[in-house]
C-alpha cells in the first residue's frame, strides 16, 4: 500500500507548505523532523497535487501515533488553506467528536509555525496587531475540542532572513521536542 | 469573458460551502443576497471545482467594488479550507499589502456566518470556550491589515435546525446590510 509508512508513526508530522522548493525555515525543520526515527513526515501539498484529499489515510496514520505535529508558515495570521482543509477533511464526525468520535482522545498535539515578521510585529501595538498565540485560538480549540493536548507551540519568527545560527538552533529545539513526544508514556 | 459579471459588482459576495445542494442557511442566504442588484455571486465551490484558485478574476472584481462579504459556515472555528486558499491566492503582495499594495484600502468587508451550535455553546465554560467573535481574530485582522474596513459579522447560531422564521429574518437582515452596503457613499 502506497502511504503504508504512516501506519507506523509514532509521531505524525504533517507539514503545510506550498511552494517548498523555495522555502527555507519549513524545508529545513521538516528536514530535520523527518531525520527523527518513529517522526514519519507527511507533505500534505507532495502528497495531494490535485488538493483532493479525503483523509482515510491521515486517520489511520492517527489513529496509530501517540502525537500530531503540524509544521507551518503562517499565512493571513492562520493556517494555510491546504491544511484547514484538512483538518475539515479528516477531523471528520464519528472519528473526532461527536457519537464513537474518541480516536484523538488523550494524543498530544504540536504546532510548530514560522512567520515572516519579527516577534515586535505580534504585539498590540504592532502591525498584526497580538501576540501569535491569539490567532492560534481556532486551531487550539480543534486541538481541545477534540481532547487532545495542545503543548505550547513552537514559533520561529523571521524565517527567511534569520540567522543560519538561529534556524539551527530551532532546528534542535524541535527535535528535542519530537523526542520528548516520542519518550512520553503518558 | 466567462465571469464578466463579477466586474460590474459594486459589492462581491464570496459564497463558500462545499456541498450546497445539502446546505441549508448557507443556500438561503446566497439566494437572498444574489437576488440584490449590484451584489455579484461568486460561488467558491462551484467556480472552483479543481480547487485550484489563481486570484485575478477576484482581484479585478474587488478593485471595481466597494465592499467584499463572504459567506460560510464555521469549520473548526474558521473559514472552510477553500475559502482560506482563497485568501492565500487572492490577497496578495502588491495587490493587498507591500509595496503597491493598495487596492483594497477604504473598502468594506462583511462575514457572514453561520454556526451548528447555539450561541450558548459559545462562552467561556461552553463546548466550545469563547464567542465566535474571538475566533475570527485572523480574519479580522487580516481585513484590518489590508486596510479595509470590518464590519460586525453577522452570526446565525444552530443553522440547520434553527426555525424558518428565523433564518427568513436573518435573510432580511443580511439584505438590509447589503443595500446599506450599496448606498454607503463613504
Amino acid at each position: 500500500m502506497q502511504g503504508a509508512q504512516f501506519l507506523n508513526a509514532k509521531v505524525l508530522f504533517v507539514l503545510a507548505h506550498p511552494d517548498l522548493p523555495h522555502s527555507r525555515a519549513n524545508k529545513r525543520l521538516a528536514k530535520a523532523a523527518a531525520g527523527v526515527a518513529g517522526v514519519e513526515l507527511l507533505d500534505l501539498y507532495a502528497r495531494h497535487p490535485d488538493l483532493y484529499i479525503e483523509g482515510t489515510e491521515a486517520r489511520e496514520a492517527i489513529s496509530n501515533a501517540k502525537a500530531l505535529v503540524v509544521q507551518h508558515p503562517i499565512y493571513w495570521y492562520a493556517m494555510p488553506g491546504l491544511l484547514k482543509e484538512w483538518f475539515d477533511r479528516t477531523f471528520r464526525v464519528g472519528w473526532a467528536y461527536g457519537p464513537g468520535g474518541t480516536a484523538l482522545q488523550g494524543k498530544k498535539f504540536l504546532a510548530s509555525i514560522t512567520t515572516g515578521s519579527h516577534e515586535d510585529a505580534y504585539v498590540a501595538d504592532g502591525v498584526h496587531g497580538a501576540p501569535v498565540d491569539d490567532f492560534l485560538a481556532p486551531m487550539r480549540q480543534t486541538v481541545n475540542f477534540c481532547g487532545m493536548a495542545w503543548l505550547p507551540p513552537l514559533i520561529f519568527h523571521h524565517a527567511r532572513n534569520a540567522a543560519d545560527a538561529q534556524l539551527e538552533q530551532h532546528a534542535g529545539v524541535l527535535v528535542d521536542q519530537l523526542n520528548a513526544l516520542l519518550e512520553d508514556e503518558t
